[in-house]
């Protein structure tokens, strides 16, 4: 199957991260070489920008503000929350017909890989020749399929430096502090809270992930037990922790807010979690009601700073994202498939090595995956030594964190 | 006046930053370098440490682990928040005797400052001969005869980028975007919110600061004008400013916590500030009922983070902070005075240069100053181009922040 003449639309789409224009300034540069292909455009905000026929004539960037572009954190097309019905669709396809477009590259999570889907399916029962690739981004790192997905990098090296100077500061001025950070159900952003220790009593010393429902109790207690054995507590949290206590099994945000009044939801149906203190500030007041009055109690929530934190990028996860860009664009003309995503799968060995291959759609659309049980302890409130293994190669070389010999 | 023959104590005190033991290298690596100096003793804790004789041999560390720990954010030896009493300080007096100590060094901002000034005045009443010598550093920027403080540079560097990338992630995705800022008294630190912006519309496009107290309803009417003209709005608030409409004059984290229970506060008189969302998540719900039920309006607190993040560093503010260590030895054994702080004051004329001046300790201590005027815009709501001139040079080369050239 020769690669079909028309133009193509990239588009990007969920929440933003530091790496996510490296992926679209890898479209950009595959795509100008290859000859079929005529305009390339940028739709603004995802498939609203199609919808709206908002476009950005991509050709027309330089080489130098694309490079330049590319090291610039967040969503430079501007980014979109939102599942096309199959109305929407049909309107998209006329956009795209008057505009001869028959390449779709959309760069996003699992929402962004399940509208990806959407449109190609629509596409097919429409009888709308187009060749839909997604191409993969999510700090969550929970997209299945792949080893891990290009933003996870950059934004474990945030959470993974954040946690490093966040125990120095303990270490200096002793109390619990509590630290809660992204992931809606996966917990891999708040296992990289680990990536930063290196002395035996460094903390994060408790780490609470969504795939670990955990009672109320049992926070307390464990706090207690670090506290009386080191004088100090520090505490990485998901967003997404569940109750165990809830009989309905819902996260402790979803307690706490269901409480204080109606729930924000997406066109994903997805419960705001970040942008709001709540949770880490019901967390310190637990503990300190629970475990001492007196104590010095903090809680820190890591908010949007998480994902798309200028300077603070991962070399290899900038180089990965590059290449997820330009390998969409290979697989969309090499001839072999007319959709799919771009997977990165690690290579055996002890080298670290990633090898991109294409998958279906389906594989990596909507559903997603979660920490594997090997890289939670038993007791469920810590990593293990094979997250740790798993997680460094992933974050670049981190910074100097050296006490002094004689303490 | 020689230099004295005798041991030397160093302590850190307050709040960590990202540079603050540069500083402690700076003093021990000039005090190796004394003949007149035999120990060099470092407290843990600060003033705790010296009472329960709770010492380190600074001499016993190697050049490599001090250069190491220079690089390290946070107090190395472990910080206080202490204001010594008169019986504590003759205490300290005997400990000192005892370990015939004559050089006492504390590293720290203007509480840290007063402790040094009251050890001094404690021990010319007590007739126990020592030098004592106060080496600046604050994240608040707000000690007084110095043109900014070490500490400054690195936390500024943290609040720029982390506007930077939020202005970018804003808009990405549209709404209003609500940033928690330190600093206690003074705005510097969320005033440097403004160093990342590039183009005309980059937030944050408010800046609110507690030299300037505000109302509840201005708050609201210059949101609801920033988001009717772009279609978005980021603000940058400091924890501390002020509820122009409460009869007290209190923060509005005051004003808020007031209605929640007792309000800790610290041996200085400091009430907690940090370490909760509660003012960010009040602002969020006040935008959202006065300017729009419907819009995306999320508070993040940037608490902890921003004070000693590793790798995000100002090489100007590592520099300096090492400096003034240095130069707080050279004035204690220069042989002109007995006791003093350094002082960072710039020199006149285009390019950046600093001059290092040893200031009496109570010119620094306790009191502390505020944003200047001239700084600030009329409308009280942003920063001039004035500040920006001051407060470049101080943070480092800023990353990229790179539009496509078609938006």
């Amino acid at each position: 199957m020769a690669a079909r003449g028309g133009n193509a639309i990239i588009g990007q789409s969920g929440g933003p991260t530091a790496v996510i224009n490296q992926s679209l300034v890898g479209v950009v540069e595959a795509l100008v070489k290859v000859p079929e292909v005529g305009r390339i455009l940028g739709a603004r905000h995802g498939v609203k920008g199609i919808l709206g026929e908002d476009f950005i004539d991509l050709r027309l960037e330089s080489a130098d503000v694309l490079e330049r572009v590319a090291a610039t954190p967040s969503s430079a097309l501007g980014s979109v929350r939102k599942k096309p019905t199959p109305e929407e669709c049909r309107r998209m396809f006329d956009v795209m017909q008057k505009h001869d477009v028959r390449y779709f590259f959309y760069i996003g999570g699992n929402d962004s890989a399940e509208t990806t889907h959407i449109v190609n399916e629509e596409a097919r029962s429409a009888g709308y020749e187009l060749r839909c690739f997604h191409v993969p981004k999510t700090v969550d790192n929970d997209l299945r399929v792949n080893d891990h997905t290009p933003g996870y990098g950059s934004a474990a090296r945030f959470v993974a430096c954040a946690l490093m100077g966040d125990n120095l500061d303990n270490r200096a001025l002793p109390g619990v502090k509590i630290d809660v950070i992204m992931g809606r159900n996966a917990g891999f952003l708040t296992a990289a809270s680990a990536l930063g220790r290196r002395y035996p009593d460094d903390g994060p010393h408790l780490i609470y992930l969504p795939e670990r429902p955990v009672t109320r109790d049992r926070i307390c207690s464990d706090v207690r037990d670090v506290y009386n054995r080191l004088g100090r507590c520090v505490v990485a949290v998901s967003e997404g922790i569940i109750d165990a206590d809830d009989p309905a099994g819902r996260t402790f945000t979803e307690v706490i807010l269901s409480e204080a009044g109606p729930i924000e939801q997406d066109t994903h149906g997805n419960v705001q979690l970040s942008g709001s203190g709540a949770l880490g500030d019901w967390l310190a007041n637990l503990v300190k009601k629970n475990v001492g009055e007196k104590l010095r109690v903090r809680a820190d929530t890591f908010g949007y700073l998480q994902r798309s934190f200028p300077g603070v990028v991962s070399p290899v996860d900038a180089a990965e994202a590059r290449e997820c860009g330009r390998k969409a664009v290979e697989f969309a003309v090499g001839g072999s498939w007319l959709d799919g995503s771009v997977a990165m799968i690690r290579e055996p060995g002890e080298e670290y090595r990633i090898r991109y291959e294409r998958t279906e759609l389906r594989n990596v659309a909507k559903e997603t995956r979660s920490l594997p049980d090997d890289f939670i302890t038993l007791e469920g409130n810590n990593v293990t030594v094979e997250f740790v293994r798993y997680a460094l190669p992933l974050v670049g070389e981190l910074p100097e964190n050296c006490r002094l010999a004689g303490w």
